[in-house]
């Protein structure tokens, strides 16, 4: 239970976060920071947050710190927060990216406030309207050198993202940078990349939007999501998201090959092989 | 309304037109035709079809006889079916390329008791056990060559769909491929391929379980698909096919081009050009 929680930022993620630990009474007054006065008020507004103020402000109020902007933003407001915070509270963020913060973070005297969380869920919206009361349950919250935060700071944040239906899974900044690329960042490029491929080769938009079914719906949705939040993302993964990249284009142009000699057996091999996937995504 | 409905394949499709058609009234008896005994039997089990019959019984007995299998197996056996089809009867098939069966049937003395038609709907899942009752509803559904065809046979098909749920579009058979392969085909190439570079990349497979969310689920999707309907559909359209899966990897490579030339500001152009997607898919 912390009295005070202080959102920094006030999107999705926080917005869901902070609607969620006050209606399971894990927050009774939520502070909001953000960059924006549009923002802050629609966060009032939705009653996502009951005051906004400034950082610093915000911070030396609150019990717990939950920072969600984006990946290139959260260092340096990190670090402003990380020398101001006291043995009394907690921090954490809900990053995308692990690597850069936490090396970023890893001779800071107050490094055991701080709870490096990745909570893997997320809409291809944002702002605080985005901000939904079933957000988190049933998806994975991972959690990066947990040896290096205080035990009882690491416990809370663990209680809190169960009590949203999560589970918890600890792996290294590095591996899950890793990771990270395989099973969201990747599926982010290809969306967009897909919706550029039809937007540029396809001139009659009535054509797609009267004949578009609900594959192409779900494999071009994410390209809705925010540049602000994802390109610092690929920015700062870009060393693992370029690996993935790249294998992906090589897939692709098997396909492209098949297509073009005409190979129906290897069409249908590549094919085989990826309904394999039928075992990992029930 | 007819008296017998031949489906022929018992899947997604036509399982799901069956149940619809009997439950909505337009059908009072359905008749089955399958390459396996165990998909008949199954079809029966399922109150899909209530009778399995050879073709050419299925056909003679058949008051509207509608055709769902692989696209390269419906040519052939649309041919035997338009040989043995009278003046009283309506054949009508669903397949998502047109051209080729367009072109195969055009000189066909019965060309008129066919209706070509595409109800742009589907799931990953095949077979049988596949079809759904709430199949159709809200997607378009393309009709081919309007005009080559009997107009009381095209208005009991259009009812039929309309009755499902479905707008009607008509198209001829050449854009229609075009527009099937940006608005279908290309994202079910990706879907396989992005299984494939998950796959072939990332080894530990209980991490891709434990971390993928939402946004890889609905990008990957597709990869369940079954390849025995979808190769044929890439190889038939494979020069439209070949054409966005060209443009789609050169858009993938800009992406490539940002990250590895940390282009920011590039990297957001792509991005804010792929959101305008929002404007045709809600």
């Amino acid at each position: 239970m912390f009295n005070n929680l202080t959102i920094v930022g006030v999107g999705l993620i926080s917005g869901s976060f902070a609607l969620l630990a006050k209606e399971k009474g894990f927050a009774k007054h939520v502070i909001g920071v953000s960059r924006t006065k549009a923002s802050e008020q629609k966060a009032l507004d939705l009653g996502i947050i009951d005051e906004a103020l400034p950082l610093e402000e915000a911070v030396k109020k609150a019990d717990l710190i939950y920072v969600a902007i984006p990946v290139d933003a959260t260092i340096p407001v990190m670090k402003q927060i990380m020398d101001i915070v006291t043995d009394r509270q907690v921090v954490a963020d809900a990053g995308s990216t692990k690597f850069a913060l936490c090396r970023a973070l890893e001779d800071h005297p107050m490094r055991n406030r701080f709870v490096a969380t990745h909570p893997m869920w997320g809409t291809e919206y944002s702002g605080p309207e985005a901000a939904v009361r079933d957000a988190f349950a049933g998806r994975a919250c991972v959690i990066c050198e947990k040896e290096k935060s205080d035990p009882a700071a690491v416990k809370a944040m663990e209680n809190i993202y169960r009590e949203l239906g999560m589970h918890i899974v600890y792996m290294d900044p590095e591996p899950h940078d890793v990771h990270a690329a395989y099973v969201s960042h990747i599926s982010h490029i290809t969306s967009f990349a897909l919706a550029n491929t039809v937007l540029e080769k396809e001139r009659e938009e009535d054509a797609i939007f009267e004949l578009a079914g609900g594959g192409f719906e779900s494999t071009v949705r994410l390209a809705k999501s925010s540049p602000a939040m994802w390109a610092p993302i690929f920015m700062q993964n870009r060393e693992n998201v370029l690996d993935v990249l790249n294998e992906h284009i090589s897939q692709l142009r098997k396909f492209k090959a098949c297509l073009e000699k005409e190979n129906m057996d290897y069409l249908y091999e590549l094919m085989e092989n990826a309904n394999k996937i039928r075992r990992i995504i029930k």
